[in-house]
């Protein structure tokens, strides 16, 4: 218990023991290993110790150790996956992480409403397949699906690939039990697909990153399964030319299920990593689109997909690879969804998730490259197109995280103020948290800024969850 | 100026001459007329005559009005176009009614990021239509779309039939422009389609009945118009058996661009009025279906509604009349959209606006018609079957205002009981307002509510703009 002793925060020994009487020692971790392994998610190379892991299992365990937390002002950050990019469950102020690991149960699926009642710390693939058995379609699928927590989703309100279609978390979340940080538990709405009733507390809860309460009950909207899709991967010679193709391909009218953008260099990285041989990648080729549609009737699809590609040749695109039965599908998909850990590994390890209005983006990728010269930095770039929505990956020489270099965040500054001035802000999918909340003032004045702090004390008088995040 | 000098509120023949002095005396009403014609909407029958009605022209003007009133705890009721169903825009405190009408341009049309940015003044289907023409679509489509505001339907987060595929307006909202209670400007987020920076105050705002702000610049994400919709009507012999229906079609992995639902008595009253021999209504008949389906793809689209049709015999449903061309389906169209009108015109003079999960229609239907015989009085209903949103429209003699009578306030908390037990609450789409805030104990604690009435603080400190309503 030496670790709590030397607390730097209001967290003591007897906190200590109400836990263990609360939860029972195996779910109340305070050596050094487990501080460690809850000390860091996937954000940069960042590494807080909380001074003590809580690992609840119920919606009346979370309640009381709010309760204890909010009368002695122990800072809690609560955490999902762990798969966070902005540093949302990072315990920067030590204190207690609230692990939602063990509320993982799927507690209904209502196949006549189309809804599914979930707790919080079910992985989002398994959520995604349970509900796909049911033929049910739950779309938002971060590229972390495989290891995120669908709680962690609602904090974050994550979008992925199908959000280009089918929207972001925030368009199927229903309802939510949240524990309040004063220990109450609240509903947000009501189990129903339309809902004007009171403020819309739901859709203030998502995206909140877990500063205005814990999530413990989560109800989603599902839809029918669609029945087919088609997978094709375009080349293009110019990043710019794959950008303006994006927004062409809306303009006239189609509304692909995905529209994926990859650099040629994360491509070509991602490739080696996972051993593909799927795609041959030429260095004459600067960027990649892959482009999806899904729907009932193959005939459309086909009809839509051979439309798309007629298009795609007014933007000097190379051959068109269709990905021909479910293995190549999914090899390419893999190729997309692995883009950041593969880059990761080779040194890109500052990572922005700018979003701008999606005929921006050619102007968005010039300048990520002219930063690049002129910061001297390497940047690839890759991401939700179809939404405006690219992640850039940043490597420079010796430095790890962008906020130990004021160069560096001169540089994001730059960026950022550039992604403003074309409409677009700082965020599209992966939270402020941490890393990019020294940017707030760049797209909000100090009346929004202040409006969001005053929400965030009506919740949590005491500033004690997730207190420093954001703004 | 004699009705300002016997104000029930601080509002004072000074305060009338500063409003004179910004907006030039065309545009400060203060005529019994005009107090009378902006001291009522559409709900039930209620009128509360304002002090002074207002007609800025710009945020600015907004701005400089609320800082009067604010500084003065002038209660300000901003009003769109008048077409509420739950009070929203009545005045019931005096003051000032502020009106959006001349905030009535279409500022532009983002062809390039499928978006358009409007002033709150525009109607609905003026709007729909302008975009349209660029083959764009902005589905939110409330009955009301010939007369009411996008900028009311932002304040209500309203519906409509098309909600059902589309979803409501909520999901269309990228971003706002709002003149705080203060008097201070903000915008809510950003033009983009994905968005997690910092608390989604975009979505707060929406549906917040203009109790948080008054909109005075709105950004639409729009979508490619579809090319094809097919409409059907279908009717059943029982109205549970419409209701399953309803149900039934969703499980089987369809998805109508609309799914209404009309009762026998509402259409027929509505026939009546507006001389419609499109539909043969018989005795036998106790309610229809409307089915649209919409799409690019005519064969798909006939295919699908030949589907339906054939799942729909499952429920004895009567002869299937489909609409063969564009006349047959404004009619059709017509008869559904006009009923709230007809009905009201026959005594049925309070509308309910009860939302459930879709599978618990049959028990809603069941169940209103069980507190008609209860309470001694005919309802009828309509709606959007497909949302779970039933529109119920109650007749009792001499009663005109549900407020009015002791017994109708009991019977209403029944329905809204029920209504929560079914998984539902109070309103889908026309919001709480006046008339129904009465009833928010029913679906929210006192913690809940509290939190609201938190957050109502933070944006308006003084509680001046239209205080009183949802809670």
């Amino acid at each position: 218990m030496q670790a709590t002793l030397t607390s730097k925060t209001a967290l003591t020994a007897e906190h200590i023991k109400l836990f263990i009487n609360l939860l029972g020692e195996n779910y109340v971790l305070f050596d050094q290993e487990s501080l460690h392994d809850y000390g860091h998610d996937q954000t940069e190379h960042l590494l807080f110790l909380p001074e003590v892991v809580l690992k609840p299992r119920t919606t009346e365990e979370i309640s009381e150790i709010m309760k204890i937390c909010n009368a002695n002002g122990i800072p809690v950050t609560p955490r999902g996956g762990g798969t966070g990019l902005s540093g949302g469950a990072l315990p920067h102020l030590g204190g207690v992480v609230l692990s939602t690991e063990r509320l993982n149960t799927i507690l209904s699926i209502d196949e006549k409403n189309l809804q599914v009642t979930t707790e919080p710390g079910v992985i989002t693939e398994v959520l995604q397949e349970t509900v796909k058995e049911k033929g049910l379609f739950y779309p938002p699928d971060p590229s972390s699906k495989g290891s995120c927590f669908i709680g962690g989703n609602i904090a974050e309100n994550s979008g992925g690939p199908k959000a280009v279609k089918y929207g972001v978390v925030k368009d199927y979340v229903l309802n939510l039990e949240v524990v309040l940080p004063t220990g109450d538990v609240i509903w947000t709405g009501a189990n129903v697909l339309k809902n004007s009733t009171g403020y819309n507390l739901t859709q203030l809860v998502v995206g909140s990153e877990g500063t205005l309460g814990i999530v413990t009950k989560i109800v989603l909207k599902l839809i029918p399964l669609p029945k087919y899709d088609l997978l094709m991967l375009v080349p293009f010679t110019s990043l710019e030319k794959a950008g303006e193709a994006v927004s062409a391909i809306f303009r006239a009218g189609f509304t692909p299920s995905a529209l994926e953008l990859v650099e040629y260099d994360a491509l070509k990285i991602t490739a080696a990593m996972v051993d593909s041989t799927a795609v041959q990648v030429t260095d004459d080729t600067a960027a990649h689109l892959i482009i999806e549609v899904d729907g009932n009737h193959m005939d459309a699809l086909m009809s839509e997909m051979e439309s798309i590609s007629e298009l795609l040749t007014q933007f000097d695109c190379g051959e068109v690879y269709f990905a021909d039965d479910a293995q190549q599908k999914a090899e390419l998909w893999k190729l997309r969804r692995r883009a950041a850990e593969a880059v990761k590994l080779q040194g890109y390890t500052i990572e922005e998730d700018t979003v701008v209005p999606r005929a921006e983006l050619p102007k968005l990728i010039r300048g990520v490259k002219e930063l690049g010269r002129q910061y001297d930095f390497h940047a690839v770039c890759y991401g939700h197109a179809g939404d405006g929505n690219l992640h850039i990956r940043i490597k420079k020489e010796g430095l790890q995280n962008s906020q130990d270099d004021p160069q560096m965040v001169q540089c994001l500054r730059a960026l950022f103020e550039l992604v403003k001035n074309l409409g677009g802000t700082i965020s599209g999918e992966h939270g402020i948290g941490l890393v990019q909340k020294g940017y707030m003032d760049i797209v909000f004045s100090n009346t929004q800024l202040q409006i969001m702090r005053d929400i965030k004390k009506v919740f949590d008088p005491n500033n004690i969850l997730n207190a420093g995040k954001i703004f």
